[in-house]
Order: structure tokens, then C-alpha cells, then sequence
């Protein structure tokens, strides 16, 4: 769809809910209009209940509550199952129909209008790391339920169902939007959690069934398209004080095992000029990566954050290295050409120093895009909202990447400050996740008028 | 003493044993005479059984032998026990009157003509590294035990009583030697070896006895001087073609524990300049300290062996980096030199990349330098043999570093084949064994003819 009347497209859309129809005019002039009665009128006509958003994630937050006033609430843990009832009640209260599927997610129906139209699938999870924060995952979740219960409140219906989602286990590899997209091999199920349950054990603790789990399976036309809300995890809204970020996409995630072989020998007796030493090519190494990754412009990034020397005594020249490497982009082509351009230098620095470079694959994950015109309806809702945005990757792996192979996915990012997440630190300020379920709750709205999958105006 | 006069010196004492006195003429003619001589007639009148040292060097190799080819004879263990008592067998049956000391050491006297004169001490360890070689240690052992069962077998006696030492647990930190230097602090006996034994119960398996450690302790005046043979565990006399080495002295040992802060974050979402990667500016010293070290002329080396990341996963970039620093030199005052330009250059790194570098001390040995007309004592006894040789550091820490502290101390190198030692490819040549147990005899009788401490002349 072109991008004008699209946005003219979803100004209609906001506006036939909550305000009068646009009268006649520019696009601009509608959006510029529709923002300010949004701005006014909307945060009581159509906004979600921000002080009931931040209590509900508050009383989320006592579930797995550590010390350093984060959370520990690993998926299968007695504080992800206590977290998940919590929800559950959550997910009623808003009038949803709950189910567990078999993977162990939980799911809650809100009925649509329309006769045979996909539902519109919208949540994120509330599992967290060891020594996590309060608002990865969960805010995606609890904002999905206070669009959900907004809506029931208001009585606004919709043509297409909406599905509220709980993904089980994101932290841990994604697994519950994984077994969704059909894309966990079973031998996953026997990996140990970090709770310390399989994956089998912990999907029957939450009440999946192993022995079903095609049934929690999702085809395409089985969904209208997917959105999640979450926190940016980085530190570019922040800097650069914008309200909402649009994801242009989830990074592709490659990982190598590099393993540099030297010679192990005396540190006392070997003088320096007849030396092979590993760590020393290791280090030479890591800066190079460092500079190639940076050499050209671009949010890639490139990481080595495990190291480890033989054998690993201080009078003794490290005879091998063992590192990992991860690169980052939305772009797998640039990355090919870094990791070539890596591969090549490490030979180089392999023959300075007397040692061999070996790379094992170790993920290869490729790039999830969001879907441009999913992309633009949420640029739209936030704009309506009066509410500033950009465009960016999302660096962190999300369930958003598995719906993507499924649907028109999109994310919606709200600031993290400092950047900082996986932390006890991790924190977004109250007025930020209202913001963010606000621009949810009118993405869901733009995208029900725009349709789904059947029959909506594609770009 | 000048050197002239007392190469003189030497060679008389040589000539008196093996030899009609020299007639006179210059010092270099004497020397000539008496290397032809040694060369021909001397293998015969004084030297080793060179076939014998070699075949009890293969047998003790027999004890705690390891697929690889070498061994594995940690101190204490049932292959130290079994090593000791063969050992011991050798000592009796070169005349010795051996007998265990209360820190286990092993020692045979062979008696001597002069009254009240204080022992020549020879010797070295049998203990091993874990997956060792078959020449660390024994060579001096063994060489040590020859050259007195040659003694006796040729009828030579000696004005200074002979002593035959077998320190124990050299690899595992000098253990014996320090004890006799009254250097091993008593908390160390709490320390458990790699044999699994503490040190204290390792003293009590091999016939020592903790309760009377003092009893162990050498005096200076309890020693006339100190001489021990030893492989070089580098490879300078080997690129030389030389088949001596003359010690100036053990190196000194420095090692820090350098800890490195920067801030741990995820590695998708932290853009590459917003980074304070504790690993990259690691990278960056490790670099540094070798370039560092090598930008002066000299035989010092620095070495980081250890190294660990946190939080160590592939995709957090690290937050703290912990690395071993190790300098060796045989001068002090150029190690803290050095330290201090790395340690200026780490402030540098540090500001350069938002972290910080701290160092702590983990070891502080002083180097022990060799007693130079001991050195010089070795060196013409090489010459009188026709063995070119020229004088090195020991890289590695010896048991002679503690003698050092008490008696003239002198050591003795032969090569190591490829420079390599503490690894099953140990190898010296058989000749080139023979060599060193030759000269050791020949330096032992020049220090007998020179004196000991009491009255010798010193330079």
C-alpha cells in the first residue's frame, strides 16, 4: 500500500472508534487532527488504564522478587508456575477464554465479529534470566492484557478475534513461540532449564501435554498477524529521547567456536621471540574483530565473550585458546562479508604468531523482518498518538522472530534506561509503558480495520 | 680471585687427580694439555660410566611411567614412593650412608680426609610435574649419584665430605629445599599437593617428620658450596650447538592477578560504541605487556597464562576480565622497570575503553644469582673437558635458588631437545647427559681442591 493513503487508511481507521470520522482533507491534516483529539479526548475514550498497567506489573514483579529488586522467575520454576496464575487471573478478569496449549502456553480468546477471520495475536512472556528484571517480556504481556480488558471495558468491538499470548520459556530459547512455529527438534525437550527441569518435565508442570505438541502448532492462515510490545533492551531511545521505536527486525544471531593452537611450553625458559603463544594471537584476535566490525557504518555488532586459555597457569604460555565469536545484523549478507573479512585476518594473524585458527559453526540463526506495512500501521498509531518514533533492528532474540515465519509480524519498543536489561537494574518508567500499551492498543485497532491476511490491503 | 690465576688453580686440582701436575707455562697452555688429556686418557682415569647413568635414568623412568613416554611421578604419589626407594638403592651401592631428613629429604654421605670441613652438596629431585618428562630433576639426581659411585670405584677421596641430596617436591614449590633454607612457612604444610596428599601427610609417606622440620635446616657454615646438574628446559644451548650451560643465576619471579572492570551487557543490543567491553581492553594488555617486554634488549620475559571472562557467554559482552601477569628476570630493577610502563599502559587502555585495570601480588621472588667464581669453576672445568659452554639464566625456579640463599652456589645445563620440558618430549641426548654428569664431577673436585667457605680463596 502506498505509504499516504495507507496512513490515511489507518487515521480512518483510529478515528471511526474513537472520534468522529475525518472530514476531508490531507493526510497530514487528518493525523495532525486525530492526534490531538487522541491527545485529549483519547487517553479516557481509548487508552488503556495506565496506573492499573504499572500496579499489575508491579504485583508481577513479587513472583521470583530477588534481593537486588529484580526477579529470578526461570520458566518451570515454582516462581514462573506462581507468576503464570497470577496472569491466568489476569487474563479472566479482562473476560478473556483461557486455555494452556500443549506446549504450555497460555492463551486468551476474546471473541471477533467478523465471520472466519484469523485472530489478531498479540503478547510476549513473563519467564525471566537468573537475576532478571521486571519489565522484559512482562511488559509485552501485561500490556497485551490491559489492551484486551480496555477493550472489553469500552465495549469496542473487533472483526477479528484477539488472542492474548504467554509464551512459556522465551528466555530459555524460545521455546513455547518455537514448538508454535514448528520449529523445535524434539531432542530439545530432554535440555535441562536452568530451573533444573527438562523441557519435557517443565512443559508438563505447566500444564502442556508432550505427547500433543503438534496440536500447539500454528499454520499461517491461522493467524492475522502477531505484535509484541517490549522493552528496547538498548539504549538508542533513551539517547535519543524518542517515546517508541518501530523493529525493523529481529538481528540474525551467528556464533562460531574459535579455537587457536599454539604451543604450550615454559614461561620462564621460552624466550619471547621463540614463542607460540595462543593468547597472545587470541588478543590480536579479539581487537581485530573489533575494528572490522566497526569499519563499516551500520548497527551490526560483533562479540567474543567467552575465553579460555590451556592450559591456564600463570607460568605456563597458553598452547590454545578457545573463544566464541557472535555477529549481529538484519543484513546475513553483511555478515557473511565480516565474518569473511575476520576468517581472512585471523589467517594473517595466525601466521605472524605461529598459531592456527579454526572456526566452528556454532548458531545460525538468519535475520526475522518485520512486515513493512505492519511496520508502518504502528509508525501511524504512534504519530496519531502524538507520540515521536524510529526505526530500528531489535539487537535480543524475541518470540516475534517465530511468528514472523507465520504472519505479518510487528514489535513496538519503548525505552530502556541506561540501555540496561537482563538486570535487576532494568527499568522503563511508568508513563513509557502506558505509552507503549497505547500504541499497541491502536495498532491492534488500525490492524483490525486494515484486515488480516485475507483480503487486507497488502503494500 | 683473577681469572687468570685461578683457571691456574683449577687446572692443578684437576691435574692432581687425574693427571701428572702440569708443568709450568701459561695458564692457556695447561688448560690445552689438560683438555687433550681428559679427552683421551680422563674418560678412562676420571669420568662417568656414561652407559650406566643412562640405563638407571631409563629405569627410574620406569616409575610412574605414562602412555605418552614420560612420566607422571608427582610427589607423594605410590610412583614418588616407588622412585625414592630405587633411588635409594643406587645411593647404597655407590657407598653412600643414606638416610631421610625430617622433611624427607633424601641424602648420602660419602666422608672426607679434612677435618671439620663442611659437605659439597650435590644434587637435585625425582618428583615430577603431572604428564612430565624423563630428564627434569633426575639427570641431577642421578648424575649427582655417579659422580660419587665413580668417586668411590676410583678410589678418589675428596677433602670435603661428599652429600647426596634428593629434594622433595621440587615441582610442587621447592617444598624440600625450603624447609632446609628455613623458607616454607608453616601454613604451607596444610597445602594439598596434586598427588592429593597434603604436604604435611606427603613428608610423613615418605619418612619425614613434621614435628622436627627444624632438624632439617642447613646452616651456612653446614655447607662448603652447592652444585646441581639440571636439563635447560630452553632451547638456547641447543640453537648454539653448546653442550654446557653455566647459570648466572635463577630469575626472579613477579606475578600479579590483573582484574579488569568494564560493564557487562547484552551483546545484540549494546551498539559497538557504546560498549565497555572488559575483554577487549584485556585484549589490549595482553598485546601491550609483550610488546612491553620484548622493546628492551635482555633475556626477560612476560607472560599472561590465565584467563577468564564474566559473565563468560557468548552473547554478553564482558564485564570483568581476571588475567594472570607474570615477569621473569634475573635483574629486579628492570622487572619493576617494566611493571611500572605496563602498568602505566594499562591506565591508558583502561581510559581509552571506560574500564579500569587493578593489580594484585600473587608472587614477589627475588632472583637468586649464582656465586660467580662457582660459575667460573664450572666454566673451566667445561674447558679442561674440550665442552665449549657459555653462561644463561634459568628461566625456571630450582632448588639451587634456595641452597643460594645459604652456600656458593653454582648449576649446571645441558640441552633440551626443541626447548621443551614438563611434557613427555623431554629429551637430553645420552652424550649430551654424560656431559654434564663429567663436568659436575669435574667442578666437585676443583671445589675440593679450591676449599670451601672457610679459607678458599673468594673473589
Amino acid at each position: 500500500m502506498h505509504r499516504r493513503s495507507f496512513a490515511r487508511t489507518l487515521a480512518g481507521a483510529l478515528g471511526a472508534v474513537a472520534l468522529a470520522p475525518a472530514v476531508d482533507g490531507t493526510a497530514r491534516a487528518a493525523r495532525a487532527a486525530h492526534a490531538l483529539a487522541l491527545r485529549g479526548s483519547a487517553r479516557q475514550a481509548l487508552g488503556v488504564d495506565a496506573a492499573r498497567l504499572n500496579a499489575t506489573l508491579a504485583e508481577l514483579a513479587r513472583f521470583g522478587a530477588n534481593p537486588q529488586g529484580g526477579v529470578s522467575r526461570t520458566a518451570y520454576s515454582d516462581a514462573d508456575l506462581a507468576g503464570r496464575a497470577y496472569v491466568r487471573g489476569l487474563m479472566e478478569r479482562a473476560g478473556l477464554a483461557v486455555r494452556v496449549d500443549a506446549a504450555g502456553n497460555l492463551l486468551g480468546r476474546r471473541p471477533g465479529t467478523g465471520a472466519g477471520l484469523a485472530p489478531i495475536l498479540v503478547g510476549s512472556h513473563i519467564d525471566s534470566v537468573p537475576e532478571g528484571g521486571n519489565y522484559d517480556g512482562t511488559l509485552g504481556t501485561l500490556g497485551a492484557i490491559e489492551v484486551a480488558r480496555t477493550l472489553g471495558e469500552r465495549r469496542v468491538a473487533l472483526r477479528h478475534p484477539l488472542e492474548v499470548v504467554v509464551w512459556q520459556n522465551e528466555e530459555g530459547g524460545l521455546i513455547g513461540s518455537r514448538v508454535a512455529a514448528g520449529e523445535l527438534p524434539a531432542r530439545e525437550l530432554e535440555r535441562v532449564a536452568v530451573s533444573g527441569h527438562t523441557i519435557r518435565a517443565g512443559i508438563a508442570r505447566i500444564g502442556g501435554d508432550v505427547a500433543r505438541l503438534d496440536t500447539a502448532r500454528r499454520t499461517p492462515d491461522s493467524l492475522a498477524c502477531y505484535l509484541e510490545l517490549h522493552i528496547e533492551q538498548g539504549g538508542t531511545l533513551e539517547r535519543e529521547r524518542l517515546p517508541i521505536g518501530v523493529v525493523e527486525g529481529i538481528v540474525g544471531i551467528w556464533q562460531w567456536t574459535v579455537t587457536v593452537d599454539g604451543f604450550a611450553n615454559h614461561a620462564g625458559t621460552t624466550p619471547m621471540d621463540r614463542r607460540r603463544d595462543a593468547l597472545l594471537a587470541a588478543a590480536r584476535f579479539v581487537e581485530m574483530v573489533h575494528r572490522v566490525v566497526r569499519a563499516e557504518p551500520g548497527r551490526q555488532v560483533g562479540t567474543v565473550g567467552q575465553i579460555r586459555a590451556e592450559p591456564g597457569a600463570p607460568n605456563v604460555i597458553p598452547g590454545r585458546v578457545t573463544m566464541s565469536l557472535e555477529l549481529r545484523d538484519l543484513d546475513a549478507a553483511k555478515v557473511r562479508r565480516l565474518f569473511a573479512a575476520i576468517e581472512r585476518e585471523a589467517g594473517a594473524i595466525g601466521e605472524a604468531s605461529g598459531t592456527t585458527f579454526a572456526f566452528a559453526v556454532l548458531t545460525d540463526h538468519g535475520p526475522a523482518l518485520c512486515d513493512p506495512a505492519m511496520q508502518q500501521l504502528v509508525a501511524d498509531s504512534a504519530r496519531a498518538l502524538g507520540l515521536a518514533s524510529r526505526t530500528l533492528p531489535s539487537g535480543a532474540g524475541h518470540d516475534a522472530q517465530e511468528m514472523a515465519r507465520l504472519a505479518p509480524t510487528a514489535m513496538i519498543f519503548v525505552p530502556s534506561a541506561g540501555g540496561i536489561s537482563h538486570s535487576p537494574k532494568e527499568f522503563t518508567a511508568p508513563e513509557d509503558c502506558a505509552n507503549g500499551a497505547n500504541v499497541l492498543l491502536h495498532a491492534v485497532l488500525a490492524a483490525d480495520r486494515r484486515g488480516g491476511r485475507a483480503g487486507a490491503p497488502r503494500p
